[in-house]
């Protein structure tokens, strides 16, 4: 039996030190060091560097050379949550149970956090080992797949439709449109930045593609269920502010339990998509099913 | 006589050209892509865009292969522009005579508008014309040399010093090293990427390390002056802003005069950098006098 708690401490572990380590070489004193530390190191759960490394590790690529690219990930996913959180946007106090990057530093700061992250992500993901002639090629077309998967026609289109659906209403296709941008994509770039680091086939890419927008849908759906029935304590953020907000949620278009009918037939989706995967894809099956019975 | 006007005029053409084509396969009718292009396309003198191509000009590259480039740094530049605009950072209402890009929209377009255009910097950067098997190590370095260029140890940083110092009084030193990193590092980054485009030597390079840094603190001496001296006009924005907000500056600690004279000076360094350079370095040189002499 695949121990998934045990997988997810281990990856966590090797990811925060390879977050740590890149800013080994830096004044940490800094203001906007500070500010970024803050929100990298605030306990998130690594589910974009963990599918990363779950995927390069289903088609048999190496961790090592794949860590990189899941500290990026998760350098991009945090930026984007200093600015959605800012008070120009969502406006939120708390993220992870502790006070959001605005709130402990200013806005100003935190602006410029999230853009540092954003960057350093880049400046990662093209530094000296990943220049050798053998690999150049295949780090640049990592560096395009995040940057379009993040970018405007990404998960910044999908902030923007989320701003500009408040107060409207959607239909399922539209909020289904809007979270595929919104969450969807930068989860697809991790599976897919696995499979490249890994050397994956045409074939393996196709199939973590399908796996990759079923459970980005499924995590979502899970997102606005939690929103419900979750527990504070546990999200490290209040529950029911979705209803507050008159926020269009899966629930409120399909009802509850349809919501979750819903989430359990994307993750039959995404583990029929890992059919021709041998056992190296186990982590990958655990975490679609983990994504849907998740408490936080 | 070298005509740098009808080769700023000709340069900006192309860059111009460049930078629509960046968003030709898109449904303009996104509120995001009319922001991006709304500062992108507000006028800018593409002074970082014209370096480049001028840098890989004097070391004998092809324009064309350097556009990509151009544009990936004039879209960095006006990231930071609307980032630095935003009220909770300068709280600017005008740039190049027209409402900055949060007046024009709102905050939360104008923060997310910032994000999609360094994002799509990298993009660009990582198209599949960059990743040829000949390419892809150069373009990974450009990637590189502009992201660490625009991060936290450089503009990012220069951008933080520049808000943690209002109120207070800065040496010269501190001056200096603030505006390195704020405007510096992507001027340098822009001749930089020239000279790797273009395939110039390590003597060219360190050559134009030196112009750069010397043309870098010229433009933000003339800057200074021109908060004084300048037609807000023809500068399309207010003049004695600084005075007003008791920024420090090098008027202010050095006198109007001794500015001029500095700015000269460092001019003269600029152009004794070029020495070894031949004809094809005469656009740098007429753009270091540019730079002190301009208007706007």
């Amino acid at each position: 039996m695949f121990d998934l708690a045990a997988y997810i401490a281990e990856k966590n572990k090797h990811v925060n030190r390879s977050l740590v380590s890149a800013f080994r070489d830096v004044d940490a004193s800094g203001r906007i060091v500070a500010a970024m530390q803050y929100s990298l190191m605030a306990g998130g759960k690594r589910l974009r560097p963990i599918l990363c490394l779950a995927a390069n590790e289903a088609v048999g690529g190496k961790e090592t050379e794949a860590l990189p690219a899941a500290c990026a990930l998760e350098m991009i996913h945090t930026y984007s949550l200093i600015h959605d959180d800012l008070p120009a946007m969502d406006n939120d106090d708390l993220r992870r149970g502790k006070p959001t990057c605005h709130v402990a530093f200013d806005e100003a700061t935190a602006i410029l956090a999230g853009d540092a992250l954003l960057t350093l992500a880049f400046q990662i993901l093209s530094a000296t080992p990943m220049r050798s002639e053998k690999h150049s090629r295949k780090w640049l077309e990592i560096i395009h797949t995040v940057s379009t998967a993040a970018g405007y026609r990404g998960m910044i289109e999908g902030q923007m439709l989320d701003i500009l659906s408040e107060g409207k209403t959607l239909s399922l296709t539209q909020l289904e449109s809007m979270h595929k941008l919104k969450t969807g994509a930068l989860i697809q770039a991790s599976l897919q930045c696995g499979v490249i680091i890994g050397g994956g086939t045409s074939a393996q890419m196709a199939a973590l593609e399908v796996y990759a927008r079923n459970i980005g849908l499924a995590f979502q759906v899970t997102d606005d269920i939690l929103n419900i029935e979750g527990d504070p304590q546990v999200m490290g953020k209040a529950a029911g502010t979705d209803a507050l907000r008159n926020k269009i949620t899966y629930p409120a278009l399909l009802g509850l339990e349809e919501s979750k009918a819903f989430a359990q037939d994307l993750v039959r989706n995404a583990l029929k998509a890992l059919e021709d995967f041998d056992r190296r894809s186990d982590p990958l099956r655990a975490l679609s099913k983990y994504i849907i019975e998740r408490h936080r």
